[in-house]
């Protein structure tokens, strides 16, 4: 048997989906975002996966500023590598996206690789006393979206991330093709190995939160992307657990926090993203697998070091 | 042994992917079109996929009065069901994608079913000597393209034409989250069974040819959609005739035609699309299968009748 | 969702291959087999598949005596079903397997359900300093050994057992085509559902200990079982807690005990089964399922129950 | 794209598990065997698997007298390469299956990896009017049946005809743990590469007829033997040629012939093996890839040639 290789957490403590009236434990400030953030990694998290809101609405916000409140804190508490979301909140431009990650010259930051429908506006039904009035329309309007990543804008992104910054991705793979699109990129050479593939299940547009699912695109990205890569899983609400467990069944990493569920079992919210990260610990371990600290986090995804991000 | 059904074969022979330096045999004006579809039928299609061109230049074109040129003329001469496509050329609006299908009234249309990068710019390279200066341009445009189809956009082609017309439809799955979607608006009630799902290999921007995603998107469309529906496959170039054989012995239906390639064989140009329509009618029948009449194909489909249609 | 069932843990604490010299803490004598099967139930196992061994020698034997030393004081100490294996020890006749089964009519019994090469000689490399002189001929003789389940001793078993004394069976499929077998055996009718399937993995001579056998399993089980049946997994020695959790994660119940492996971790000796199930409940609980009584089990497997037995 | 192989077609012509009754065109003599195979290799087959039969009964027979009478006169007429069979017939010791081969030292010998139940009988009940009384009896005989191949048979067989003779082998696995028992067989060191795997589907105590099954085992050869094996793939009747194309769809070999399926379609007896070589070419050859001669057969099997035989 070959060594089985630790288990790399990555934490996305809010995101830019749910909204305030989904959770009262979503964090919201850059406060709350940093408190979530450093339990997380104290849990176990070696990479912490951000995005920023505005502080008086909760609303998914692109400004620097707020990721600027946020980054050095975690930063000076934990070890734990920073990942700064490109994805944005739905709706913002290509330039809106980057921008904080442009500021902060992180270690890490997501890439989206295709475009597609991100349908969360069943959501919607869910829940009513909305605290912001922003709220259901950001979900209704999702309706007639489409979440866009054109080759072009992957390239102008890997270009000025990447190339310009030193910056390594998560790759954000929401559909079976993605992983072709990536195969494509690779090919390109506008970026080296080793790549970091997250594979996300349960969104509406994307693949559904079937485990066939998993295990097949696990199968075709061994295909196309040999011994030289890393991946990770992640997948909508009720399905987090399961799907990121059967991860590491299959020797892949995991993504948790509230960004992708706000459970932390059937019909029990979650009180904290580091919840979620010992429950997944747990399982982990007494599948007689260790978690990586965020030493092995960089060293395997050949990260530029902590010192030389711009916060 | 459950009884085998017959093999549905869809012949696609024009489309608004190639270009006419691609091919001397792509039809481009309506008499050609007609003439091709006409030998595709009497080789075996019981299904015509159609798109027009304008005469002079071959590109695209959505005009429903180039439609109406060839449309009467296949069903005078042929049983065969006429599908309209409403994917279009890129970069056609959703009006003008909708108006030959809606002018037509056909018995059945396309209908594409989630949004995607669409990448045909790789195929620029292949060639020079255009004989038309918007080949080239149309490649390269889709380097920043998005095969637009929000869900908002499904919603109102299906009930402008399904609940208006009484078409029915070829939904097109580019990737393993189209089916996904298309379970979605079955759930919606916005169309009845029996669906007819035409999976779509090797298109960058959506799922590879790879015969595992074939066998993949089977299974998966097997859990979503029981037992009530009808299946096809279609693969760009020279994988059209292996993916069509794979779906043949997995019991689902076939496309070829020059829509979806140019090859009649490794390195060989076809002359004709009803040359496709024969070889997988070979195999067809060396395999102990049958190849439906129009008849057949519409009593599976469900459709209303080749004298309820406007042309 | 389907209300996703609870999980239904079969232990096996002593069995008949590993041997004494491989663990000090195999059980050997009807009162450490008993012991172990009370601690065992106490953690959360329904249901104890039982085998006896020599208490001098610790040597597979199938004398009915020894189990009826063990079988009223498991039953007297806990509530859960007693299964009497007729898998024997290796190298037993079939009426040798079945003694203790039919003195005990015990509400399940072990049935194999194919003949296949059965290869244990590989173990007898790892250890040296045998306990008694039986264990390495014991081992080596599976060199030039079938595990003989012919489809005429299938019947007989199933017949003797089955219809005269109501105990249905823990089917044992150790290879893919075990699974065609049952189905096979069901169309015979000389059983009635719901059948329990105990797919093994990890045998030498068997199906290999790779997850992509499990899934593949699992959905031909799907194919040819439809809805009406049970099924649980089982794996051979580090394999285990990895394969079981794959099982609870795709619907499935889960077998552990020192039968199966003599370890509770990487390079980490079990010191009794009922660590391992406390390992396993441990899993199956943070995956947000739940463990099955033996009420529950009784229930799901149509067992007569345990007022029925003769001990 | 990798250069796709040629497809090397096994035909085998008689085998030992069909009788006399069953067809009229089954090849029973020396005589009839030789013009079998010679016309299956006139229509492309480049290796012929041959057993014999007792000329009077047509009882499978492992005289070595009667394998004289035709290997010969294939030898003389054709190019193919000569596969003597070592299953005998069912019942047959160990040392008759070996007679044949080891008297005419051939190119190739099929070797059969682990012991099953070979259930023929389900047969009996198709036909009436026995020309021979030995039929019924025969097949009735599988029902407490073991086709023995233990792992001490299989190491004497490997050696007594590999390293005695120079011959090479069809490894058939009726099984998917057989695929595990080839690859412990490889490590220890008993043969060479090039390995052929020769993948049988459709036989009752065996993997049923499922292309499932054919697709999965073929994925998890992949993984055992990587790059350095070749394949083939034949199946039990009415899914002879379905199977065959699915291999030669995936980069396999074939195998057909009157041993496995005395059909050319459905519901029509075959007339003869090179009828079913002639079918199984044709599709291959409309699916773009071309018919292995024998001289490509040799070099990819590594065969010591047909001048090293003793016939
Ligand atoms: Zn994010
Ligand atoms: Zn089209
Ligand atoms: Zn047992
Ligand atoms: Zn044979």
């Amino acid at each position: 048997m070959a060594k089985q290789k630790s288990v790399i957490i990555t934490c996305a403590p809010t995101g830019g989906i749910h909204t305030p009236t989904m959770s009262e434990h979503l964090p919201i400030t850059p406060s709350e975002i940093a408190q979530a953030s450093i339990e997380a990694a104290e849990a176990g998290a070696s990479i912490i996966h951000l995005h920023a809101r505005d502080p008086e609405t909760g609303k998914p916000d692109p400004d620097p500023d707020l990721f600027m409140e946020f980054l050095p804190r975690i930063k000076q508490a934990t070890d734990a590598v920073m990942n700064v979301s490109t994805g944005g909140g739905l709706g913002m431009t290509r330039e809106e996206r980057l921008r904080a990650a442009t500021r902060a010259s992180p270690e890490m930051a997501s890439m989206n690789i295709g475009s597609m429908n991100f349908g969360i506006f069943p959501m919607k039904d869910k829940y009513s006393n909305w605290k912001h009035a922003w709220e259901p329309e950001f979900l209704d309007m999702t309706r007639d979206f489409i979440f866009r990543n054109t080759f072009a804008d992957i390239e102008y992104c890997i270009k000025e991330l990447g190339q310009g910054h030193g910056t390594r991705f998560e790759f954000e793979c929401y559909d079976l093709g993605h992983l072709y699109n990536l195969a494509w990129i690779l090919d390109q050479g506008w970026i080296e190995g080793p790549i970091f593939v997250q594979m996300v299940f349960g969104i509406l547009g994307g693949v559904g939160a079937d485990l066939d699912n998993l295990m097949h695109m696990h199968t075709i990205a061994n295909k196309l992307f040999g011994d030289d890569y890393e991946w990770s899983v992640l997948a909508a609400g009720r399905h987090q657990i399961p799907f990121t467990t059967q991860s590491g069944l299959l020797g892949g990493n995991v993504r948790v926090g509230m960004e992708d569920s706000l459970y932390i079992g059937p019909g029990e919210k979650a009180i904290s993203s580091a919840q979620q990260v010992t429950k997944i610990r747990t399982i982990i371990e007494n599948l007689g697998l260790t978690v990586a600290t965020p030493a092995e986090a960089r060293q395997r995804l050949g990260l530029k070091g902590g010192d030389q991000v711009a916060f």
